[in-house]
């Protein structure tokens, strides 16, 4: 078994995963490299940064370079520099989020038009497994459909049926050494859905487990009372996914409820928009009062970016679309949220779970601080 | 005296220029960072590069964010993070090569448009000195009017008198702790007209001097015949800057002539087009060939970018318009260029840089190598 739990606070997990690319602390928060790449960061940057694990998308990576050129080239590993542990999504979720381009789907798999060129393709489940082998991956995730919020309940179910379809088609499909495989259960937030999707993927011999198409679209509120009873019916002793999440506040109250690892690109992408997660919110560096602002992106951050650099230097950057900018953002960003689910880690260790949520959360909740500084 | 040689071969100097920053080794080839930043790049990752001085640009400092903020963040080294040697230019070349932004140049000084908000700007030879001092560069060059090639007589006869007058009295303008100040021959390739400059501005107490002027559009046979004889017209005992050059054989050409520093956006803007500066030419990382190229970029190179990824990798980086790859190829081209530079040094010291120069510019004659690789 690759999966370790050390440590029970609640329903509060922490564990390692072992992966033929060494080994994952849980929770896990995955940094986002869609593309074979976390944008603009070297892969010994992300490592730097404490990232234990990255993850791919298969979608893009067999639209462009292709699952071929990666192979050849020795695979994900080899061909991004990325030494460490890499999970890669199925394409499901690009499949069924680019709705426009969505062709067709039918109990065998999904045809779709490229992003790239518009020509015709087919995602099956042993296709993507296929890919995922070539690739190399470290964990695959099934094929799946992930509808978003507020679809017609008949939809939920297609997708549910789906789905699990798929999954025990492609459990017993050809895998990389050593790879692991997850499946995942759909459902929305629906109980009765999302109970019978998870019934049916547990019942299979995955590695571990997914919970998709949550935070899709649906309250804050529904997604968590879903998650909180439906992390439970996951298998105890297999890691928990939850797909697609990588706020403060989002990501302590799923580790609460039992998740054990987490992505999102919400840390990347907000700092190319030119904002920094900080403990008290976030900062929009284009704020004019930051033109002359001395002080670190958050005082007291240990990354890259605050220990040599000030919010004044930060704007003029994103101001100037200066590459460094968003670089010096995406730093920070990753370095907060991996410092948060390390810090959950370490507290769900020593038994003081509920009081560092507590904490962070009324810090997040307080706002930013008092500014001291005046123009 | 800041300047010390430390060998002659030739023409060719080997010298070190001692600055309030450090010291620069010449010939230096100086990474030009427009707006506080070498595009891409941390501080950290220009100085491991073997970069001994930066270049910033006084015309967008002055307008983006403004020398006030600048001086009130610390200067620019605290601000940018660089804590190496600046020169600044004048931001003569910006107002001039801006020609549509161009209001009114009288003997006073320029009247510009800003490129950033359309505002009314005036520089004059005071005011740039007073920018300058309140950045705390380095090195600050003299407001200069830098005609292209291909005017009139007339009009680099008018850039060679009002450059001369607004050296008359900038060189004597105050400056910041131990910063240097560069005055600035021009006249083109007219002999008696560059001459003339040189003469004038050689009269007066600047701790170097510089050509401004060529690679500005005449041809490069015309350039080098006027940097043979223009260069030995400088004191000798000073440092001798050719604003404006980063080819690999026009670098090596003029440090034939008796040059010491250049500047030029060259390395890091042919990166941002996806292309990689070789001993052998340029590749352009987009051509199909390199797909699944696994060597480096260049064969034996020790660059951060060679160290650790394929051309293969590049090439899906830049053909995705991922940061990385403009990141990586910047990384290389400006290694590529500083290590030309520092073979230079290392042969004239040797006593050898004829040899140096004439196989550096054989292997660029050459052209690629054979192609090893099929696809």
């Amino acid at each position: 078994m690759s999966f370790t739990i050390e440590a029970i606070h609640g329903a509060a997990r922490a564990g390692v995963l072992r992966t033929a690319h060494g080994d994952v602390r849980t929770p896990a928060f995955m940094p986002v490299g869609t593309k074979g790449t976390v944008k603009t960061l070297l892969p010994s940057e992300v490592r730097a940064l404490g990232a234990d694990v990255i993850l791919g998308n298969t979608y893009h990576l067999h639209l462009r370079p292709g699952e071929d050129v990666i192979e050849e080239l020795g695979g994900l590993h080899a061909f991004t520099g990325w030494d460490g542990p890499i999970l890669t999504d199925s394409g499901g979720f690009q499949v069924f989020s680019l709705r426009d381009t969505l062709a067709r789907v039918d109990d065998e798999g999904v045809t779709f038009r490229s992003v790239y060129d518009g020509a015709t393709e087919r995602l099956t489940p042993e296709r993507v497994a296929e890919i995922q082998r070539r690739l190399g991956s470290d964990v695959a995730m099934c094929l799946d459909i992930c509808p978003p919020a507020g679809v017609p309940r008949a939809e939920h179910a297609e997708a549910v049926r789906r789905t699990q379809l798929w999954a025990e088609r492609q459990v017993g499909a050809p895998r990389a050494p050593g790879q692991l495989r997850f499946g995942i259960a759909q459902g929305g937030t629906d109980p009765e859905l999302r109970s019978s999707s998870i019934e049916g993927v547990v019942a299979l011999p995955f590695d571990g487990f997914a919970l998709g198409g949550l935070a899709v679209g649906e309250s804050r509120e529904a997604m968590l009372e879903t998650v909180g009873w439906a992390a439970p019916m996951l298998p105890e002793a297999r890691p928990r996914y939850f797909m697609g999440l990588g706020d403060a506040e989002g990501i302590l109250e799923v580790i609460a409820r039992g998740i054990d690892m987490f992505d999102c690109v919400l840390p990347t992408r907000t700092a190319r928009t030119g904002s920094a997660l900080t403990a008290r919110g976030r900062l929009n560096l284009r704020n004019a009062r930051f033109a002359r602002d001395s002080r670190p992106l958050e005082d007291g951050c240990g990354c890259p970016a605050c220990a040599g650099f000030s919010r004044a230097f930060v704007r003029h950057l994103v101001n100037q679309r200066e590459l460094l900018g968003l670089r010096l953002l995406t730093l920070h960003n990753l370095w907060f949220t991996l410092r948060l689910t390390a810090g959950a880690r370490d507290a769900i260790t020593r038994g003081a779970f509920d009081a560092y949520r507590a904490d962070t959360l009324a810090a997040l909740a307080a706002g930013p601080e008092e500014e001291t500084w005046q123009p």
